[in-house]
């Protein structure tokens, strides 16, 4: 495991699980910022750059509670209100869509910062990630879940991942479900821990005498919808009986995979409808990507619609977002470039200063021997020098 | 001001002083960011991307008061220890190149990263400026205050600000003077005061009958030794009775002012042998480049030797900082980007997806049509579109 390699030599000077990155990977993870940031653009998506603090009410405004766990807090000196440290930046983007730029029609952001977390969101990971992100606010069809998958795919393909598995589900039919059961909110809760550990039998006995009889079937049911995309088929049979919000959820599921397959042939489809990650932020299709082999979960995201209602004007939204820190520990391509430069020797003579300014200016790498130092050029990242020849610089290779 | 385009409609939602950037803002915030990692890359400086949280002791180590009170804490819930929030990234680069690094050579360094600020550095100054800077550490002589000083000229180059002035001083004299004169903690401090505010009459009346006739003329001499270069002409007269550490600071004072006027023949140095900016971190000298006209402070940096101590390793240490985002706020060059792009039906045929993913692989910005969503092509950033004409996909100018 690279990911490794950021943490460990720090551990026992920076905060468990908080990690710097050092050269020459720094340099890696700035080319492929580079290069992510620029597929985004060419998707349509523009850069937005919200800050690391905020007021708490604005950064937790309908997010739920495990944003609220994750997010440090901080007083305000000046004004004495509470602020937060934004443990992700999807929120910070809905409020910029929906409060900043109010456009009516579809609106294309992407992101790329550090959040914190006062804990790391699983073995392994960082509590400083640097969060890389794409959402599209004011559609609620299934070409923008698409459009928002496809690009989550292309991110990773650019990062180097080998292809991943996509594991697509729909909180839209866990809440429709266990609505029309009826059920209170201590049963939900119960029920959702179970649906968490698809525990079939303890959702029988939990509802028993609580949901009438067809109800407790279908919820029962999503236990073992899971696996390709026969599922849809099983789903369709098994929650036939259900309401209009759960038939419509499953046209979105069909329509969506279908055109997920013709898009990104090459990807493997799993179809879970236990699958509740992030079901009180969430309100439809929901997806995460994982990195085969491992099972590493790289990327994850969608639909989140009636998020700027907070913010007084309620927009469809849908989009994703991974750690560009851990795509680049996973990631299979050789990022690091091998550092060239050319050693140039002190001086201001204005011949010499020319020729320096001329080599960097034409981007080439040219370090300046200080006088008194030693150092060998190898250190400096140099395969060639600046040396004085009949009158003239010139650039050759190193000598001894 | 262009800087107030970052937060004024922002403010009533934002915590005052905590801006954020927004299209098209951020896409040129980018290209400026772009340009300046590579314009250190090819003077030889090494990205390195410290995290913005870290334990208290390390992050204020060796730092004075002045950085405490600006730093954010947190408790960290893992270790119950004290963390804090960086407000400064140079003590970040020093850890890093005494600890992390250890390399005995010169080593050069440079970041950008957002810092936090309990309350803002000035006024009209962000709290969570966008901090940008190189260090170079591991060299004492003037060579390398020369090119750290040539370097943040370089970067406000091309950040596009008009040729700065030069405020330069050297905290190593006063130093020097006030250990000659042995005064006591709280002379010093209210003779520190005096300083800052140039009041020679109160200084005398402060040290008179507590440091000798000629230590208390040459503290007195330092309000006035301010000007251009003729003031260390006076300086080596007035001060010609101190110590061989002052004596050493005005010769590495003419030394730098002579490389500088070399190097850099279009900047207007000023020098001032009061300026005590940074005296409770810095050693030597001391410099802050000044926009013309309005006078801001718009970058600064110093020596400041022996850094790595706190860390087991005591190096010499150069080095300046800026904020990016203010850098845009006073840039005379046009970096927003034009927004072109071409607009594509939504589809998944083949044929269409495969026109889209060639443009996009070109470098060309397409953005898809979505079903049912009624936005003009304007507001998408595009000139073109994708249209099919005989079975095959083009770009042919917008037609309305």
């Amino acid at each position: 495991m690279k990911e490794a390699e950021f943490s460990r030599a720090n551990r026992w000077l920076l905060p468990d699980g908080v990690d710097e990155v050092l050269p020459p990977r720094a340099a890696a993870l700035e080319v492929l910022r580079r290069e992510l940031l620029d597929a985004w653009r060419n998707w349509g998506y523009e850069l937005v750059m919200p800050p690391v603090i905020e007021y708490l009410d604005s950064l937790l405004i309908g997010t739920g509670p495990d944003l609220d766990l994750q997010t440090f807090k901080l007083t305000d000196q000046l004004s004495g209100r509470m602020m937060g440290i934004r443990a992700d930046m999807t929120p910070q983007a809905a409020r910029i869509d929906a409060h900043q730029l109010k456009r009516s029609g579809p609106t294309r952001l992407c992101y790329l910062g550090t959040v914190l977390n006062t804990r790391p969101e699983g073995p392994g990971r960082s509590r400083n990630p640097v969060q890389l992100g794409a959402e599209l606010f004011g559609h609620g069809g299934v070409e923008s879940d698409v459009e928002i998958i496809a690009l989550m795919m292309e991110t990773l393909r650019i990062a180097g991942l080998p292809t991943p598995h996509l594991d697509i589900g729909h909180v839209g039919i866990y809440r429709a479900l266990a609505s029309e059961a009826g059920l209170d909110l201590d049963t939900e809760n119960r029920l959702f821990d179970c649906l968490q550990r698809k525990a079939a039998g303890e959702i029988r006995d939990l509802l028993e005498g609580v949901a009438p009889g067809p109800a407790r079937d279908r919820l029962a049911a999503l236990t073992h919808l899971n696996g390709s995309v026969e599922v849809l088929d099983h789903a369709g049979e098994q929650l036939a009986g259900a309401g209009e919000s759960v038939q419509t959820a499953l046209r979105h599921l069909w329509a969506l995979s279908s055109a997920v397959e013709r898009q990104i042939p090459e990807v493997t489809l799993h179809f879970d409808l236990a699958e509740l990650r992030g079901y009180r932020f969430h309100t439809g299709v929901v997806f995460a990507a994982f990195a085969p082999g491992c099972g590493q979960e790289v990327a994850r995201g969608g639909r989140y619609d009636g998020i700027g209602e907070v913010f007084g004007r309620p927009r469809s939204a849908t989009g994703f977002s991974a750690d560009l820190k851990n795509l680049l520990a996973l990631s299979e391509r050789e990022l690091e470039p091998r550092p060239t430069g050319i050693l140039a020797p002190w001086g201001d003579a204005s011949d010499l200063m020319t020729a320096v300014r001329e080599l960097r200016a034409n981007g080439e790498r040219v370090v300046v021997e200080l006088p008194g130092a030693t150092v060998s050029p190898e250190e400096l990242g140099c395969d060639r020098q600046l040396v004085e020849s009949n009158g003239a610089w010139k650039v050759v290779p190193l000598t001894e």
